[in-house]
């Protein structure tokens, strides 16, 4: 087929979504004098019998963008934040159950944690931590993530975490691999093994008929594997860290089948300092300096025998 | 099945992918005296016989990401960058070809234009822009950017977009839509559209038996479709804009089989200034606050009717 | 005198100043059919008899850094923006003059540059400039900032750009320099010039009693003097460069006494192919990688012997 | 005087410096198995006798830029990094003392903390953080910064952070503001009080023949001290809060003579639910919109009676 008959062929709508993106939305909870926040950023895609929206604009069946950012508000007060999964949840719920022209919707959330201010050097004279009830500072570690989907039957719920960044800075190697003509690595048996992890995972609860996971417990422990694994192996790439990351979590939480892991090797290269006659072992502390770009980017699906590998790809890509 | 069965099955590795991402590879050609660039940031992803690199950190099927680096540059020199999507694919190729392990091959290019200095007043006494042969500025409009895949058998090449900020100051409603409890948005009559465009089209061309596009032509024009569409829409709706502009780049670019689009709605609110006794509206040139977040994201697939959709959701979603 | 007796001494408040920063104030100018925009990021910083809401609290000084909002969208409707310099005088003596708490306001202003949709082609069939009247593209090179102060009597007016990144990709060298035991930089005779300029330069306008500056025209001049200077110079250090660029502005235009330059080496390393057998000398055209960190920073004042130098520092070295 | 006339004086070079600017200097000190990091962000800006270098392109005076990024890491190596005010010093002091034609060099740290890797639930299965030896991960909250300048005399060291974002839930108030034509804020006495604060502040140390202070602990118990003010601080402005932090730092610590703070007021707003019929009052438990810009922005310098105010107003503008 040639392209004028190409041309000739009609045009067609595929897949498309529309919603509110990134709407801050934080929860302040009062226990008596003791605050609580939840810190969230919260986007809404929406798909469904949208098809004239973008043929001819007609908005009937278009439940606008704005709307979908005022329920994001109102559901954190009337329903609270017990966690991004839940409330996610409640708010992909609401969207298909309550409007007949949506028939999918897909709830992304990003969380920002804070902590309670304490002296960091624990010093008796600072205020202790019980008596701080409403201050805070915050914790600019990683973010948290969740993604929930609705399809009026079954939630596909991905939990995960980005920008969290990690360094042994021993008990890493890199040799043994392909040389071809262009290859000039040097093969090295003591390497900084740094990456700042981008992570997704899929919970195995689809619906209200099985038990709903505690979502913060299940969290904090998925994220405790990841790192007791990246402390315990001895890495002899950062694939196998991957894996021995995901092993772990999928061995040990029974509610995770699959996860998957995008994870830029931060190089940090032994800077060479024979130019002033100063030797720069790794053996005995060396100095390194930190590259931006180029890195080396690792992504790595692990995942329950059996079960359908369900995380996009492009997903942990960026 | 409960959990701890859950916990008792394997663990297997699924999709994964490496490579040295984000290269800056800069080429200068000169012709005489008026010297060329082409600016790219080049990211490779690599697919194969890899099982090893991630279950015993065996790096005998591991062609280096640093390898993957210097091919970048070495390409440029040898072959040099006709076009970032004809680099890609005879990258692609080499890293297939050469190595038994690899199978697949993945690169991503983004594109950064320059353009010849010249007196932005069109003055004459300003050096001509014939006469600058090696003074350029960055354009800082749009970054071009190309996908190219090969799996040894077939390419498929993305070329697309993004960071491309239209606004359309009128001829722009938005009425008509779904109202529930939690609807508090007003009908506008005469609002401004502004987007950033990102977008990715998936060329039909994948193997040297089929004739290879102009790469840049089909560039230069599929880009000046989504703009005169832009331009020619009287819009009901930004995801009406979206479809016409799909829809005139498919009509007039037979090389084109499929196109979608991330489309932020870059709010414009007009703002009342009653309390000081002002009048601010549209018909009269108002005073409008940009605002950040939140943002209304719509995105949109088109399609020729009989293709199949191959650019996946989460591409343009980030 | 020890660190106690040091305590004992009583502590004072300096130099302090507050207000609303970044207020995002679009203006739509419409001329018939045929639209304008001015895109503006606000900020602004007052000063004055403000001891009280420092010590203790009181707020009866203050005018809300709300209310310094208001004023900016208020100010762009009923006053228009005749150019971002006009505004601020405008806005600054506003403040200053209606509020006796208030004895010096200073305006910031960024500037977004827009033009008309254009086919890049020049293609005849795309609809002619003179007649897309209200459809826009972001330029997208560089901002226009400006900074406008007074203090009840007096004006100080700074123009400026950041982020015109620029590149000569020849007649530029680097050698002669100082070698110490630290050096390994091999001289160069012919390396690419790229900086991503800052620049901010000071009228001599002080107060209505002078002849205001034609600010468009004055902006526009500046820069291409900027331009112009960085195509005829034959660069032996960024130095040289930067210090012809601001020589050319002064000789220029009169009503600029004074320029400051804050000029990023954007590096571009020409990459060693040796490894592959390939030579890559820039006089053939050469492969170069942009190194992103760390990079060279060329900062520089030039002004008119006779006057004072009052751009600060630090203004541009962020 | 007209511009003619001036056009006609000569132009000169004013302040200038130069240097090798982020160089991202990471040293690991092995301590047996224990490993710690120093990471390091480092910019040098030297001056002095640099006319040529501007003027004709005469490098005999300039000392490449490239020389000091090797200079910033063979100290690292031959000297260690006991602080980055040490580090800086001992830079500093090289260029200058070395160098005839250096009069002045100002180095410019930024410090990254990392904490070893401990199970956040504390639990006890988790490898213990004295078995934590030489795994870490980044803690991502404030950047420590430091500015080290040295005139072949005198030292100024000036010390901050910049990126600690706090929030006080409660306990904030806002009202007895000057009401004009523009104001519509109302006030408000139970309001989040939230900002990311940016501080610089100097120490009286400048030579030799004064004690050092440990600049570890100098640095800890500023921060400290900010932080134990903003707890206690029950808040009529943002003002009042940043004049306590200030006072407090120098009640505290005598080595410190002058501090500026510039604390953008991250705006919480209630979010209005009266459309759907809830109630959202601070005082039960309130949602909250994050507002991104614009900002309130408030600066201060509080310093010690009569001592000068030498932290430009510009340097933590931005």
């Amino acid at each position: 087929m040639n392209n004028d008959s190409r041309r000739a062929r009609p045009v067609v709508l595929g897949q498309n979504q529309y919603g509110k993106a990134e709407n801050r939305v934080v929860k302040i909870t009062r226990d008596g004098d003791t605050h609580h926040i939840k810190d969230l950023n919260v986007s809404v895609a929406l798909s469904g019998d949208l098809d004239d929206v973008h043929y001819s604009g007609s908005n009937a069946n278009c439940l606008p963008t704005d709307t979908t950012k005022n329920t994001c508000f109102a559901f954190a007060k009337e329903y609270g934040i017990e966690s991004a999964e839940q409330y996610g949840i409640h708010l992909a719920r609401h969207f298909v159950d309550s409007q007949p022209s949506i028939h999918r919707a897909r709830i992304r959330i990003e969380e920002y944690a804070w902590e309670r201010i304490t002296a960091s050097d624990g010093n008796s004279q600072f205020i202790g931590a019980d008596e701080v009830k409403h201050s805070f500072v915050r914790k600019g570690q990683e973010t948290r993530v969740a993604q929930i989907t609705y399809d009026g039957q079954n939630f596909e719920v991905l939990s995960g975490l980005k920008d969290l960044t990690v360094m042994n800075s021993t008990n890493s190697e890199f040799w043994g691999y392909i040389k071809d003509k262009y290859t000039t690595l040097k093969e090295d048996y003591d390497r900084i093994l740094a990456t700042s992890l981008s992570t997704w995972w899929r919970h195995n609860w689809t619906s209200d008929e099985q038990r709903m996971p505690n979502w913060e417990k299940s969290y904090e422990q998925a994220k405790k594997h990841i790192l007791q694994a990246f402390v315990e192996t001895y890495s002899l790439s950062l694939q196998q860290t991957l894996y021995q990351m995901g092993t772990r979590v999928l061995n040990n939480r029974g509610e995770i089948d699959e996860i998957r892991f995008s994870a830029p090797n931060k190089h940090h290269f032994r800077q060479d300092l024979s130019f002033c006659g100063l030797e720069n072992e790794a053996k005995d502390g060396a100095v390194y300096y930190a590259a931006d770009r180029p890195y080396g980017l690792i992504e790595a699906t692990i995942l329950r025998e059996g079960t359908e590998a369900r995380i996009p790809v492009d997903m942990t890509n960026l």
